[in-house]
């Protein structure tokens, strides 16, 4: 129950021994093809360049933005998070990009008039805003963003490796360029692969760059040529990685994406009434809490860093601390994928209310008990 | 039979369906700290930055290139190849790095000298070259490149993508700097992890860049520090991959490494025998044929990709095509890890026979009796 990996469908677990192909096997490749379409349904888009590269989630952040900057470029950062900070750490680290920093504060979304009126006023390559905080279990709007990119010619970046597949993210009614996702949060698959999809508007721009993309291995044009009928050699791909993450996608394909959403805000729901109803506090601002991971504060008096490792040894179940600045006095609560299930929120929140206690703390009252409330409604 | 992915032992595969813990799980870190120390025994080195990267081979590759090198330096690369010519092609991408290429025949290695020459004239930050250059079944000698890497200051980069835990590569007796390799290949891991090791002459070297490394994902100092006890975080590891690895890594140190590598010696001169005695020519130079990767020219008049197809078709047997302009007229064969086994090679000869004479190509002797014979010996 981090906020990833999420655990596996045993489906996923029997690809990843399926008999390993060369990686220019023609079955193979046609799992490629399959698993891109099926992509392009999760991502809701109808972009061509839609793939997974060999990177963690990370990687796919690094690829969204060493491909559209070069030299003398900007960039606009909505920064209201550890992993919108990556953004900016990253950008810094390119050769002679201006980062310009919309700060935001942690458990709020970026302010959308701030946004608009930076990408107005610097006129960036690049707009680039996390859509759900995994730090901060906030989400951010997208209002205004997508209009002004289109009003400046920036393109707009999004980070979805904690929502892709969990929170709703039209990518094509939204105007998105470059989304990015990671394979192991809310789709399920195993950790080692970064789905991304690349608008026509944002290969075009890749495409007038008047230097080399200085990263052959991240090269999105290179990927796109892999993952087309035209099959080129770049890489040797993570064959049983991709069959894994064909497998996680056939199985979000069935469920239907619309149910699965609307799973994942169920069982959030009943999440956060469960840790209200034992006295915690929510981190994320009630009006832009992400379906996908809640955040929470450990209680006065409490330990963070002994109830997680007790949660893990007497339970076996994971729960992740803070991150920055909240490393010591917050918890993070995934809501992923196969592990967003109604036992698992029961346990983490019975598992928490023992623990606690032992810990002298009071709860309130029933976490199990709440939780259990909003599933009957 | 490909020059990669080789075969998985089936304890390797088991490790793949491990119950997938979280990236700080205490479990997960052992692991890694063990992978560490196992990779340390297969590289023969003692050089505490030893781990893998997220990526495949070749970000192993823009991993040793980009970290050491910034605007004003200089590489030397040795190029008798298709991996050679990717460094020389990823340099090139780099932000005002100079770029000297030091040219050598496909088959063949690059000539020592002309290395050595091009290192005290150029005196460059980096002196890359390919140890077992899969795209020609040549191995590079390393005579006098350390020698002239210290003299100048230079430090000395090795691929061993197609060599590391197949072909002798004692890394620190060879005095080698930053070292790379694939999991795919001789170690007959799953593709997906790029086995690397870094000097700490490397380490001193990268810490005085007066520029950060432009990339975030390939910061080898942010490896390392996640792969010591420190354990920061960077990214969420690929643990099933890293669960395989540690696996792949265990049977090569019980097996012992250099019993290993005989039976790599063994099972090439096998394939080679059996190949001549078809009546078919081998590529590379008969002095500096690397073990790991037979290379071998299809006979006039036979298709090379027929015969390739039909091995899959009928015999469920993966070879490789050639690469660049040999693509239509080479066979590349491997004697890689778990698959580098007596059966297999006299099947691949076997039915290569069958093949070639369907195609009107009349063997000269029976290369899996050619074969057969080098066993007995």
């Amino acid at each position: 129950m981090a906020p990833g990996p999420s655990n596996l469908h045993p489906r996923v677990i029997q690809a990843l021994i399926a008999p390993l192909t060369g990686h220019k096997d023609p079955y193979f490749l046609g799992i490629l093809e399959e698993t891109a379409a099926l992509l392009r349904q999760v991502f809701e888009t109808r972009n061509r360049a839609t793939f997974a590269l060999p990177t963690s989630g990370g990687g796919g952040m690094e690829a969204a933005l060493v491909n559209p900057l070069e030299p003398g470029d900007t960039i606009v950062v909505g920064d209201a998070g550890f992993f919108a900070h990556r953004m900016v750490e990253i950008a810094q680290r390119l050769h002679n990009v201006e980062v310009v920093v919309v700060c935001g504060k942690w458990g709020s979304p970026v302010d959308n008039t701030e946004l608009v009126e930076a990408v107005r006023k610097h006129r960036p390559k690049v707009l680039g805003v996390v859509h759900g905080e995994t730090s901060s279990g906030a989400e951010q709007p997208f209002d205004g963003l997508s209009d002004a990119c289109r009003e400046t010619g920036a393109l707009l970046v999004v980070d979805a490796v904690a929502t892709l597949g969990g929170v709703r993210l039209p990518v094509d009614e939204l105007g998105i360029d470059i989304c990015y996702s990671g394979s192991q949060k809310c789709l399920s698959a195993p950790p080692g692969l970064a789905p991304v999809t690349v608008s026509d508007r944002a290969l075009q721009a890749i495409a007038r760059r008047r230097t080399p993309v200085p990263s052959w291995y991240l090269d999105l044009g290179l990927h796109a040529r892999l993952w087309a009928a035209e099959h080129i050699y770049h890489h040797t791909s993570p064959v049983l990685n991709i069959f894994a993450l064909y497998e996680a996608l056939s199985l979000i394909v069935e469920e239907g994406l619309q149910r699965r959403l609307e799973r994942h805000c169920l069982h959030a729901a009943a999440l956060r009434a469960g840790l209200e109803a034992l006295g915690l506090e929510l981190f994320a601002h009630p009006a832009h809490r992400v379906s996908s991971v809640t955040t929470v504060l450990a209680p006065a008096g409490a330990s963070s860093t002994a109830v997680k490792a007790a949660l893990l040894e007497e339970f076996n179940l994971e729960i992740a601390a803070g991150l920055g600045e909240y490393a010591d006095g917050m918890w993070r609560i995934g809501i992923m994928g196969h592990s967003a299930q109604q036992a698992n929120v029961i346990l983490v929140l019975s598992a928490l209310e023992q623990i606690l206690q032992r810990q002298g703390f009071q709860p309130r009252g029933s976490g199990a008990a709440a939780a259990e409330a909003v599933y009957r409604d």
